[in-house]
């Protein structure tokens, strides 16, 4: 066989790359809030454990972490009042959710969510070859047809992405009477939104798993900390599936500390939600619809002075955002979103440039 | 339908767990030579970047990582004279390895690999349900079967795991030569070896693939990068498969800094291999079967009073090592090597305690 022999296996499969808010590397003068990051960094806690974790010379980080990240998982355990073996820890929220695949899955099988969600279920569902089984957005869960779904698993974002809406404990309990398979309630959002309630779920639907992160409120994005609540026996079997050293000792120092500082985050919670509230209420003079948000983001759909809507003119609004530095995102490929836009929540003085932003536009003086 | 309701999905696919070398918290004054981490810390370069990166508060945590890490990725394609799509990076190597059976592998597709080699092949294999395809380990190639043999992927550590063995350039340009599929070269431990020249043959070889990492030489194994160099089109889908945002911010400015600091490792790479030569050498003394190592352990078969080998006897050093604080790894469950024991290498003085303390044993002292 001579050299540059040509690949003799099967063409690669191909997969379409997943549609992640573009990146941009920020620069000074930038308001961010395409991308749902926290407007403030993280408790001073969480750097004084990242610089103790590095003492000695960075002697930690010749070193293996600890498999399974224990000291993290005892923490979130005491801290939402479960056992030890009701939290798995992984390397972001999409590390669970393939596990998750991996393990309750087969090829062909239904994967059932919101359209629209997370783009990573669809994702997901495509790299794992599921039957994609999308239900029109709709916040009366009591209307989704259920009954004789032949799907195994039901992911669902609570607050909802990217509107925002948390369903109530009682509508997520119905539809666990009515669903047999395994629920993922996606609560990325939860620490933004107005309870915890589904925590005592758990005792009565060990189907039920709430998967969560350090990544928003704690204001972690980087160090990809995500964890999942459930019950022993599905998360035992999960956890073979996640990578064996998922968690390094840099990014467990930094959960630690980051549970512990209750103080700081609800400080800085409660001013986001301030932030939120007078922005909706802004949003709400100028005539656009908004959703009500647990979430630290509000979806609005623009209106121009004929009080029209339409895809072009959420991205019109969109790049006269970027012409004034400031990033939003838009979701010009998805229909039930293509004439709204997705606001993160910022600081106060960024909301206030935004506000004054938006204002000069819908007054025509662009 | 009741609360308590019953998993009414087919139970969960149970999976063994993948045995990693026991983890073990080191307290002050063990010797810790099980799990092949390097005995000196990072290059102080690596320190000031990460102090670095965590600069202004920690603003730079609350960000998502750069997709898909170019920077790091740039800097490996230059350091190793390739293009910037030769190369992906990864959360650890079970990352890149478990993208590389989604994209290439059908459930019930054969994977070939040497027996003994790294326990995640075999893991990985049962995980994916993919046929294993084990050779007994073999320094000569040319003696595999590889003829009509209907395995897509091959995986060869080399420098070999446990035994430390490199192949020669040849020897896997031979084996390219006469197995079609796709081959991946783990080289977790290739800077610890005489010569770097697998890269050479990428040019020629689309179907070959380097797989290395920053968790051993470098010193940075807590962090968990590794990396794939190969071909564009190979790589290019590979790298969807990976998940979006798999290295952080800090993880990369240490790997930048890493590569950069070149004299910093060339001599602690020295140094290290300076005592494998004196450690191979007593081990000879001491009479006991060694494998030559390329890498940063040796594997060595224990002998009695009456020059017998056994895997109780290698229980027996490797608890009586235990007893004096130096922890080694056994391969208790693994036919071909239970009579051995593997000892990475450590610091000068750690090598000279492990001397003393083996001839101690040795000399019946025990």
């Amino acid at each position: 066989m001579p050299p540059h022999t040509p690949l003799l296996t099967p063409a690669l499969p191909s997969l379409r790359a997943f549609p992640h808010a573009n990146y941009v590397d920020v620069k000074e003068g930038w308001i961010k809030l395409n991308a749902n990051e926290a407007p403030y960094p993280p408790s001073p806690a969480v750097l004084r454990a990242l610089h103790k974790a590095l003492e000695r010379g960075g002697e930690a980080l010749r070193r293996y972490p600890e498999p399974a990240s224990p000291k993290l998982k005892l923490a979130l355990a005491s801290h939402y009042g479960l056992l030890p073996d009701q939290v798995i820890l992984g390397h972001g929220s999409q590390d669970i959710l393939e596990a998750l695949i991996q393990t309750i899955c087969q090829k062909g099988d239904g994967l059932a969510y919101f359209k629209p969600d997370y783009p990573l279920y669809s994702f997901l569902a495509e790299k794992y070859s599921l039957r994609p089984l999308a239900f029109a957005f709709s916040q009366n869960l009591a209307s989704l047809p259920l009954e004789g779904l032949s799907a195994g698993l039901l992911w669902i974002s609570s607050p909802h992405w990217p509107t925002g809406f948390q369903w109530s404990i009682t509508a997520i309990r119905d539809l666990l009477e009515r669903f047999p398979g395994f629920v993922v309630l996606d609560e990325a959002y939860i620490h933004f939104g107005g309870e915890e309630a589904t925590l005592s779920l758990l005792a009565d639907y060990p189907r039920l798993m709430l998967l969560r992160n350090f990544s928003k409120a704690y204001a972690l994005a980087n160090l990809r900390i995500a964890y999942l609540l459930g019950s022993p026996e599905v998360l035992g079997a999960l956890e073979r599936r996640l990578s064996v050293y998922n968690i390094s000792s840099l990014a467990e120092a930094a959960g630690l500390a980051a549970l512990q500082d209750t103080a700081y985050y609800a400080h800085k919670i409660s001013s986001l939600k301030a932030q939120r509230k007078s922005t909706l209420g802004f949003l709400h003079t100028l005539g656009w619809h908004t959703y009500p948000s647990e979430a630290n983001f509000l979806l609005t759909q623009p209106k121009d002075l004929h009080g029209h809507t339409s895809p072009n003119l959420a991205l019109q609004v969109y790049e006269y955002l970027k012409s004034h530095k400031i990033l939003v995102r838009s979701f010009n490929e998805e229909p039930l979103t293509d004439s709204y836009l997705r606001i993160s929540i910022g600081t106060a003085s960024e909301m206030t440039i935004l506000h004054h932003t938006l204002k000069a536009y819908s007054q025509g003086l662009c």
